[in-house]
C-alpha cells in the first residue's frame, strides 16, 4: 500500500512463516515439543530449508524446564545451527519484542533470517502464577490479591468509576471475540458460542471480571520467521512487512494518579505510528493483547482508535465485529482461541494481511496492528503490520 | 582513527560511561545491589542525567533472584523508566550480546542512551553450578564430569594432543594475567605475583587445568552506558566507538571431528573484523574472555594473530605482556582481575581507549577487541572498540 516510510527500518523485514500448534489441553506435551513443532510448521510455511535460519530467539514458557539454555536446546532439537540466538522472558510482550529483535538483528547484518519461537504446556504441564519470572515478588498473596487477574481488575474497576464502563460492555467484547472463534476451526472455543447473558451470569473471579472476561490457559506452540524484505520476495508466501514497532516500560508508580492507565502504551503505539507512517484510521484489522477483556479497551484508547473514556460504547455497538469498523481479534484472541502470550496475535494478523484466514477474512487488509504486554503490566510493545 | 567503515552501523555508537564495584569477598552483598551500584558509577562517569537512561538491558548473575523480573526491579530501584528494556542470560556471552542490542536499539530509535548492567554475589551468595540456566543439562555429574572447568579441559587437552601445546604454555598465560593484575589497584589478586613454578605445582583441578589455570569466582557488579555517537560528543568522557560487533552459536555436534576447536569463534570475529574495517594487524589491545587460561589461546587463533596451533609458543613468548606485541587482559582478566562473566573486558577495553588505564596503560590505544563465551562453550561473541 502507499504510504511514507517514517524510519529507515520500517518495512526493512518481513513475517514470511507463521505456525502454531493444536492448542489447547494437550496431556503428555512440554513446552520445548511444542515449540519445535511450531518451529517446523512455520518452516513449512515459509518453504525454506531449515539451514537458511540462522538466527534463533525463543520465548521459554511458563512450563519450560530449559531455563537459559531454552534457545540453546530448541536449536539443537531443531537440528540448526544460528548465528544469532538468545531468549527472553517477557510474559505477553515477549512476542512482539522478540520479533523486533529479529528486525533489528537481521538490519545489523548479525543474522539473515531469524525465527521466534515460544511453547508452552500451561494447562496439563502445571502452571506455575509468578513462578515464570522466579520472583518473590510483592507478596500481594498475603492481601488476598493472587495472580495477573487481580492486578488488572484494580485498573478495570478504576476505568469504571472514572468513565462509567460497564460489566456489559467488557461482556461485549467477549461475546465478540467468541463469535469470531466460531469462524476459526482451531479455536479452543469453536462450536461454544456465548452470549452476553453467558456472560454475566458466568461466576466472578475478581471483581470487575468474571470467569468470561479472563483468557483461556492453554497448551500450544507459536513460531515466526523474519527474514529481509529482500528475501522475502522470493518465497512462498507473500511477505507481510513490519512497518512499525515500538517498545515501552513502566515502573509500578503508585504515587502517580494515572499509573493504573498504563499511559506507557500510549507512547509504545505513538512509536509504532511514527516508525510506520500510518495511524489508527489507516489499521484495517487489529489483533490486541487479550489477557482480559479490559485490556482491550485500553489498547484502543491508547491506539487513538477512540478517545480517553470512550471504548466501553466503543465496543458495545459492535466496532469490534467482522464487517465492522475495527475487525478485532479475528482469531478469537486470548479469550476464545488460545491463551499464548500474545504470540497467536501475531500470526493471525499475517494470515489476515495474506488474505488466508478463511471464513473470518477481513476483505482487503492490508495493514494490522498487533499489540502486547507482560511483566505485570509493566512492558508493552506494538507491531505494525503490512503488506 | 582513519578507517573505511565497513557497515552502516560501525561506529553509530559508543560506550559513554563504565562503572564497576569492589570485587572479591563482599558479604551481605547482593546480585541486584551490586549491579545497582555498578549502575550509578557508570552514570557518574559518563556525566549524564540518569533520566537520559530510556534502556535497560540487564544480566541476571547466577546469584540474582529476580529472574525474568531482574529489569523491572533494577529500574526500580534505580529510579530509571526506560522505554527498551529487558534481560538475558547467556554466561559469557551475555556482556557483548546486551551491547549489541544496546547499539541495534538505538539504531532503531526504540532508544536514545541504553545502560547494560550485570551485578552477581557468586563467590558469597552461594554459587550454583549450572543452576543458572536453569537446566537439568546431560547429568555429566554421573561420569564425575562436573562444572565448566572439566567443559574446557577437553578441548584444552585435544590442543595439546594435536599441536604440542603444553601447560607451561598455559601457565605463561596466567602468569602474565597476573603481573597486569599488579598495575591494577582494583584487582582482587592485586600485590599477590605468582610465578610459572608456582602455576606448575598450583594443585590440578581437572587435567590440564592446574588451580591457576582457572578464573577467580567474585562477588561484584559491572555497568556499562551506551548512546549514539551523535549524542556521545558531548559527553564527560570521551567516546569509545563499538566499531564491529559479531555473534555466533554452535549446537553440540560431537559427530564433527573439530567441533572441540569451536569453530564457530572463527565466524564470530571475521563478523567483527568484517563490520569494523579492522583486523588483528590493526588491533592495540585485546581483553579475551577467560575463564580458563586456553580459552585466550583458542582466541587468539581464531581473530587471526597467529595460525592454527601457534597460540601456545606465541604466549610463551611474552607476546600478550604490556610493552608487547599484543597487551592482552591489561587489568589482569577473569584469571587475576575478578570473574565478572566477561564484563570487566568491555570496561578495561574501553578505559585502554580513554588513556585512564594508569600504569597499565597501553600507550596510544585506539583499538581494543573483546570476547566473550558462554552457555557451556555454545555461545560467543566480540566487540571492536576504537577511538
Amino acid at each position: 500500500m502507499a504510504r511514507t516510510r517514517q524510519h529507515r527500518l520500517s518495512g526493512s523485514a518481513a513475517i514470511v512463516g507463521v505456525g502454531r500448534t493444536s492448542m489447547g489441553k494437550l496431556p503428555g506435551s512440554s513446552a520445548l515439543g511444542l515449540g519445535l513443532e511450531a518451529l517446523r510448521a512455520a518452516i513449512a510455511d515459509a518453504g525454506i530449508d531449515k539451514n537458511e535460519i540462522d538466527g534463533i530467539l525463543t520465548h521459554p514458557g511458563t512450563t519450560s524446564r530449559e531455563g537459559a539454555n531454552h534457545y540453546l536446546r530448541l536449536s539443537e532439537a531443531a537440528g540448526i545451527n544460528p548465528r544469532y540466538a538468545a531468549s527472553k522472558s517477557m510474559g505477553g510482550a515477549t512476542a512482539g519484542a522478540l520479533v523486533q529483535e529479529a528486525v533489528m538483528a537481521i538490519d545489523a547484518g548479525l543474522a539473515t533470517t531469524v525465527a521466534c519461537v515460544f511453547g508452552d504446556a500451561a494447562l496439563t504441564g502445571g502452571q506455575r502464577f509468578n513462578s515464570p519470572n522466579g520472583d518473590p515478588g510483592l507478596n500481594w498473596g498475603i492481601w488476598g490479591m493472587f495472580g495477573p487477574q487481580a492486578n488488572s481488575a484494580l485498573g478495570a474497576r478504576r476505568h469504571m468509576a472514572i468513565y462509567g464502563t460497564t460489566s456489559e460492555q467488557l461482556g461485549a467484547v467477549s461475546v465478540t471475540f467468541r463469535e469470531h472463534a466460531q469462524l476459526n476451526p482451531d479455536a479452543v472455543m469453536h462450536g461454544k458460542p456465548i452470549t452476553i447473558e453467558d456472560h454475566q451470569s458466568s461466576r466472578m473471579v475478581v471483581e470487575p471480571f468474571h470467569l468470561l472476561d479472563c483468557c483461556l490457559i492453554s497448551d500450544g506452540g507459536v513460531a515466526i520467521v523474519v527474514t529481509s524484505a529482500e528475501r522475502a520476495k522470493d518465497l512462498a508466501k507473500p511477505p507481510v512487512h513490519i512497518a512499525g514497532m515500538g517498545q515501552g516500560y513502566t515502573a509500578r508508580k503508585s504515587e502517580e494518579l494515572d499509573w493504573w492507565y498504563l499511559p506507557h502504551q500510549r507512547a509504545v503505539l505513538d512509536e509504532a505510528w511514527a516508525m510506520s507512517g500510518l495511524g489508527p484510521s489507516d489499521i484495517d484489522v487489529a489483533e490486541l493483547y487479550d489477557n482480559f477483556t479490559f485490556s482491550v479497551l485500553l489498547w484502543l484508547e491508547h491506539g487513538g482508535f477512540v478517545a480517553p473514556g470512550e471504548s466501553g460504547p466503543f465496543v458495545a455497538e459492535g466496532n469490534l465485529r467482522l464487517g465492522s469498523r475495527l475487525p478485532t481479534n479475528t482469531h478469537g484472541g486470548s479469550l476464545s482461541d488460545a491463551y499464548m502470550q500474545g504470540w497467536t496475535h501475531i500470526v493471525e494478523g499475517v494470515r489476515q494481511i495474506r488474505g488466508e484466514a478463511g471464513a473470518r477474512q477481513v476483505s482487503g487488509a492490508e495493514t494490522c496492528l498487533t499489540t502486547g504486554r507482560g511483566m505485570a503490566l509493566n512492558t508493552a510493545n506494538a507491531l505494525v503490520l503490512t503488506k
